[in-house]
């Protein structure tokens, strides 16, 4: 049995069971601000358009994947006013309590599920427990369930404290495709922010562990290369054709072979590739789907300028063109001392948590990292926090799933962490 | 206005109007049928698994494909007793005329369509005389229609002729993924043939040109390459990737660079390649669809164990694992100078005819190889002839046409030269 | 015992010893001219730079090797005056007879070794019969030296026939790096010439047969790419290097996958390649020695244009720069049927000649072909000629020798041709 | 005018003009072994076999190489009692000096010159003080000269010193090529070591700073892979040959492309390929010096076998043999904090030194590791000092060379953290 509030704990499996990927949150987005209402007073809540900067979402899918999820979260009931704001994938909600006179906290918490279907073993908790996703193609395989019920668990716990000054919790849609981060970022909502707190359940920390200032994200940035030749018969005359697929396969190997780099870790990788129409044509198109990462936004830029030029050579090598697409991206970030210590020190002394790590290192990428660096740019702090659970699969797998104990720790260390905020600066 | 038969041009059209790709030639089967039970008294008409080896079919689409085409046919209104003959994608016929003592003699036509659009442009004579196609993702871009028509007319005319001997059509499916050729030489049907006659339209040859005897048929194999590795987080943990764009990449740069053959010409294409699922992990499948060909069956051969090596030896480079998938093939076969001196002599005295060549290379490939080396290996003599017609774009293109008083010089070609052979042998 | 004469035999087996390499036949063109100068009374006989069109020489080596050889020469008491005649590598000779009225005949023959060591087997017959090269690293292993022999063999039989017209003999050097043909073929000697014949030993036809015409010589061109980068320590800083051997293997990988041509046999080889300093720096430099080939000049342009693609484009992957370099070239060519037919019937009376091949293809190439083209330009007709001779190692082959009576039959086939020609314009 | 010794200078600029480079160093060690007798009373001195653990030599010369420089190091004057020792390439040394009870402190220096020309610019110090290198193709460019001479200076210095307990300074040869190291930990004189100190100087920190424990050493190793075809007429045959330079290059691309990893810096490099005989024969063998490296040990071995797949797998797709040789390797290794403190502590009192730093990164590899890895595994502490000189050019650039004043500083630090170590452990 759950020492997490038995409420939150349904809410929580309610979202599971309808997992929505990057700016299809309709339902997810509904259902928070449904629930957030029903609970809560809250001073102003801002929903879609309202909480994002519109022009900076990156990795939006097409009007025809928008169209039908919208649909899917109407058939299964989501309130209509609040679908009417969402349309076109605007997702996403920023909650807002205050408290009177006292610093303006910020809470970041993602909300989106994976484009990946979950496991149907009967050994698997949701499974088991009758709250497996009903999409067949989608899953919350990464926790963003969890994520977004400490989301609402936190403004309750704050709404009932004494804590002074204002809280602002920013529901965040679109994370996997690291699409949303930067959107919430350049909203009016971050400006008066002066600490920002952002977590993550899992990472191999088990239950009961906290870790107070998860580091080394990796800067990401994706693009795409759509090499454009001359399709050619490849019996008759394979001298006529421009063949894409050879500069696909050429800019893969080459990518794949960009110098390492002594200042830190660099990534790249050609995650979706495909060209071509028939066997017995020379290929006319091909693409890579790629992303490439660096321990620092530099390296990530190195990379990028790296790939770019194998890119282009390819093309031209085999006398094609090149369209290169540059998509989402976020920087890297580290979060600041002053926070870790009031993060850790609160930690220690939460129920079930036996262990407080200091610092431990991410080596994936996180858009949280917009955020935390727009409060570190006007003068503010950031912490990013780990809350440990035990997850029988890894992360992005179909058997993921979270232990519910922790979203009860991770609400209390950081409800506790707010409330210290709000008496005294650290 | 054509100097073909007019009701054979009605013909021709109303099958360009129902184009439909390999192994899914119901409509068309049935039409044919149809037209022949109308029009003839046949001696022996075999349908569908009566015209094939059924174990030696190759290319066949899966299950779904077929079912939607065949009911497409049903829709259309093609024969419900034909169709239940072809079920299960068993299209083609074999029509059999006997007269009397004399040799037999086959005549091949191939009647499938291809899968891609057909233009839509008001000059395109089809558009502009109503008989463009009404299957949005089919059309006959390589003049199938014609050769089922000529098909027809030769039967008429050897019908109404004093030729001795028997004559056997072979309506044959699947030519586009040179599927179907092999199946039926592997059929009884081809076992007394003594000269097989084979015709293509167009190839560059204008109308009032004819081509007894065309050659430099590149032999030609189908094969599909599945590597298999495994995913991993591509920013946390590449390291712990088995990345099988990577082996496809080097796969396909190596297989072009297998070494030029000193005895003839040979070809290979990676027509198709995809792999992976998402920018963010290290790709776990990826595939290859290739052809390789040689100007002789052996050069074909060297291409293919060159690209298995370079396959397996990729995958293994990249610890992964391959599943290698033989598809189609068809060998090479040159025309017997008996056959090309009588087609060429008759083809000198067809009206409308001005320009008779021997020998051509053809630079491609054809499944009706394997009926022409069958009827070869027996003692038999076989050729392949080429019909001029002008067309306004290139084969496989969705601007190709037939200029139609080519199917009359193709239709007295070839029964004119099948009732030479009637009367004696050469 | 051969048929030969024996002092054909005994000056062939005296070059054998001395094989000297490309634009170093400083002995065996000194040999060649003191025999000429001591058998027969020619009319004009002219040495080194008199025999050639100097700025046409091609794959000339540097003058340390050039001084080497010839001083060996000297040593191995070569004449002196014209060994003065010869430095600086302008080696071969033109020797003409002139016998009254009648057309300007031709012959071409190359007189050049290679750099490779000979067998020391001693079956190997030189080895048995003690004229086993003497130069560690050079070979006849290409039946030169009897091309040679035959050039003075037929002279003499010319000389003693009653032959009416004009005979030249060319004794081309550097015939197998493709660089002595251009600059006899740009020569003044050749204006004139009506027929030009040329021949080889060999080629995989035995003793006693002729090949009146031989064709397929794939047009070549030697190129020499080479990348150069910034070396950088490779465990320090590999970011700051700029990796030439990168290019350079990228640059071979997409040169061997340059598109087969429908037009005919292309071909293209990266024969030498080579790069960096030390393993722990990144390379700054490499290089790549390759040709490309074609059945046709334009299809060696073709090649030539796609690898010169291939390696800026491969250069510029990597960030650095290539300098290419294009070397010796020779054109394809085809033999003539009117010569073809000459020396077809002459060879069928010559004795020991069982077997006479009309046309045959090389598949290698050979610089004969600038003579034969340039005389085919002028209006003149040429003939290539295969000497069949047993050969018990392959060419280029360390225990390659000549059948001594192909030596007979060679002059013999061609002294015919030439008189015949002599009497009337076939 | 430098604060050094002048003694002590001139035996650096005596060593600057002989330098000798890995298992070479002939002159090198007897003109140590010479200056030590002269100077000191040592207890032990071994010389040559007596100094190291033969079978552990790595990347030793072959036999021509080392003849050749002993017999130079002759030529010079070196003593011939001492040369006759070191025949075989049995060079470097270990002084000993006892005072008494105390813990054993190693000092180990390294000795050689690498393969390169010094620069002739005449305002290169060497050049215009007259000690330029007097071996056209070797050059101290790495300031070993400098450490050789700093290991005199210490022995010296602690003799005169009232130093409690055992000194040993272990004259280290071939340290360029990481092949001496092994030897020397693996020899008896390290089995009583309780702290070992090793040092570099440079490494682009100027004269008057000092570092205290150099880490980031990254393991590496050196492999050589062969790869064995058969040659082919490039334009006659080209089927039938195998090419090792595909295979090369294949090889090379992916190496490169071997994945990053989460756990730390790696690094690839094939700093040397060559291949091919002649751009018309097909290549039959062709060859890659490369080394992988990693942070730690076990990052090496990943790479390492990775590689090796790679190698293994490129000469399996083009049908060649290939050959591994593993050449010479070093661990990782990481200062102890207590060392550290002492050398930080010493440091800041000597004279000329106006910055000490804690620890600093290195990025590169060194033999050093294997000893301090020794000492650390029996227990006892190890650490690396910076020495920091102004060096005009880089590290292995011609233009190297080093500030004398920073010989005295490195003596003073050194010598003063063994005295303090002689008193009292730390």
């Amino acid at each position: 049995m759950s020492t997490t509030d038995p409420d939150l704990v349904s809410l929580r499996r309610e979202l599971h069971r309808k997992p929505e990927p990057a700016w299809r949150e309709f339902y997810t987005t509904a259902r928070i601000v449904e629930e957030l209402q029903s609970r809560l007073d809250l001073d102003e809540l801002h929903v879609g358009p309202e909480a994002l900067a519109s022009d900076h979402r990156m990795g939006v899918p097409d009007e025809d994947a928008l169209e039908s999820w919208y649909e899917q979260a109407r058939d299964h009931g989501a309130d209509e006013d609040v679908l009417t704001d969402l349309e076109g994938g605007y997702t996403g909600a920023v909650a807002v309590l205050e408290r009177g006179e006292g610093p303006t906290v910020g809470l970041r918490v993602d909300i989106d599920g994976l484009p990946q279907p979950e496991s149907e073993d009967p050994d698997h908790l949701p499974v088991a427990e009758g709250f497996r996703s009903e999409h067949d193609e989608a899953m919350h395989a990464c926790g963003h369930d969890a994520h977004a019920t400490i989301g609402v668990g936190v403004l309750e716990a704050i709404a009932d404290s004494d804590f002074q000054g204002t809280l602002k919790v920013f529901f965040q849609p679109a994370e996997e495709v690291v699409g949303g981060g930067k959107s919430m970022a350049k909203s009016d909502h971050i400006a008066d922010v002066d600490y920002l707190l952002a977590l993550h359940v899992g990472l191999d920390h088990p239950t009961g562990e906290i870790v107070a200032g998860i580091d080394g994200f990796l800067a990401v940035r994706h693009l795409e290369a759509t090499f454009t030749g001359e399709p050619a018969h490849a019996g008759g005359h394979p001298e006529q054709g421009r063949n894409a697929v050879q500069a696909m396969a050429t800019a893969v190997q080459n990518c794949y072979g960009i110098p390492r780099h002594s200042d830190g870790q660099t990534r790249i990788n050609a995650g979706v590739v495909e060209g071509g129409t028939a066997a017995n044509v020379i290929p006319e198109e091909a693409r890579i789907v790629a992303e490439v990462r660096g321990e620092t936004t530099e390296l990530m830029e190195y990379m990028y300028e790296k790939a770019e030029r194998v890119m282009r050579s390819a093309a031209e090598m085999h006398d094609c063109e090149v369209d290169l697409e540059i998509g989402a991206d976020a920087p890297s970030a580290t979060s600041d001392q002053e926070l870790v210590d009031v993060v850790a020190d609160v930690a220690g002394g939460v129920e079930g948590v036996e262990h407080v790590l200091e610092r431990d290192q991410l080596g994936g990428s996180e858009d949280a990292t917009f955020l935390m660096r727009e409060v570190q740019q006007q003068g503010g702090l950031a912490c990013y926090v780990g809350v440990g659970t035990d997850h029988p699969g890894g992360h992005h797998t179909s058997t993921f799933d979270v232990d519910e104990d922790s979203i009860g720790h991770g609400i209390e260390t950081v409800a506790g962490a707010i409330e210290r905020l709000g008496h005294s600066r650290p």
